[in-house]
């Protein structure tokens, strides 16, 4: 038993040495171009250890990119979006932490990596907008349609202002570290104003008067 | 005269040649992975021809990048951004022809190869940028100033306005098809329902009392 454990706990530190070097590899050398070769050599395994821990190369990039999706953000699960009676504040602390997440290096690279090659594996992109955006918005829908039901913002389409929500948060700032690589020039302070104002605009096209006064909106 | 004239049309023709055979080459095999060989050998050409009309392979790349935006939307001009008085019937025009001709496949495969270099060769991506989408939310902003003068939308920053406004009319169908490549499932219909709602949610948010009844908004 305490031999098995031993075995086990072998298994998971080397699945998680492969899954770096992997990340490494795919993030530097993009899909098409990332070899099984270059993963076991920097992970000091053979390639057929790879393939019983992982499988084929399609496999072991759809383990990196939900290990780094889900590593983005250490609150993404649902708890997380449940907003309270400060509306404004829940829905900034939210805003803040998700763009500060979509906007860390490693995740940008691997969304770069995953739209460089949609249209030849469109399987790769589907992985990463289903865990990525995908999953944003459901979690911003089930908030939204809570919302609505307390009579703090109204909407006929729960799922279309999510993913409105989702887009004024994260956009701005995204586009431009998409197209314009590391020198974006975007601060942390600018993170926090874009996503302060995404909601913003959220709040202003969908909250209800109860929400308080317009004035305290600084858009 | 008459000479010089039908050499100036020859070398305009060739110059065409070789600009669509550049993004044929291009679109397909990405900016590293592209090869002068293979425009000159698809444009009929020798290299030293193109070498002389376009310059080095990133001229070329920016001359690709500048025709394809340039020609995405045949209305892209200052005039084709001024909304009179029915806001939300201009805005709506404005939305759709822009999301149609970003949606276009040349100009989604463009955006995937820059996006895909943009690290390693951040010039690309920052001409893309400043043709695009710099370029619309400039034109964005100067019509919010104006609509802000003339009383129908309030905003303390046009700038960000028209920033959200372009991402609220763009990114929810071109995250999906950025990440989901040619399998991104959108009818033209739902195109004009994104733009539509992203309207929507910009005049909700920004537009005044005297723009008319909240009634007639359909999100």
């Amino acid at each position: 038993m305490a031999e098995n454990d031993g075995s086990e706990t072998r298994a998971k530190r080397k699945q998680a040495v492969i899954l770096r070097a992997a990340e490494e590899v795919f993030l530097t050398s993009g899909y098409l171009g990332a070899s099984m070769d270059d993963v076991a050599s920097r992970a000091s395994v053979s390639k057929q250890t790879i393939y019983k821990h992982f499988g084929d190369k399609e496999s072991l990039f759809h383990a990196v990119v939900t290990n780094v999706v889900e590593t983005a953000d250490q609150e993404r699960e649902e708890q997380a979006f449940v907003v309270g009676d400060d509306l404004r504040a829940d829905l900034r602390r939210i805003a803040r932490r998700l763009l500060r997440g979509v906007m860390q290096d490693r995740v940008l690279q691997l969304r770069r990596v995953v739209i460089a090659e949609a249209v030849r594996f469109p399987n790769l992109g589907r992985r990463f907008y289903e865990l990525g955006p995908g999953s944003t918005i459901d979690k911003f829908a089930r908030a939204v349609e809570d919302l609505r039901d307390r009579g703090l913002v109204e909407t006929a389409d729960p799922t279309m202002a999510a993913e409105q929500l989702n887009w004024l948060i994260l956009s701005p700032a995204l586009n431009r570290a998409m197209l314009l690589g590391d020198r974006h020039g975007l601060t942390p302070h600018d993170l926090d104003r874009y996503a302060d104002a995404g909601v913003e605009t959220f709040l202003r096209a969908h909250g209800t008067p109860d929400l308080g006064e317009r004035d305290d909106l600084r858009l």
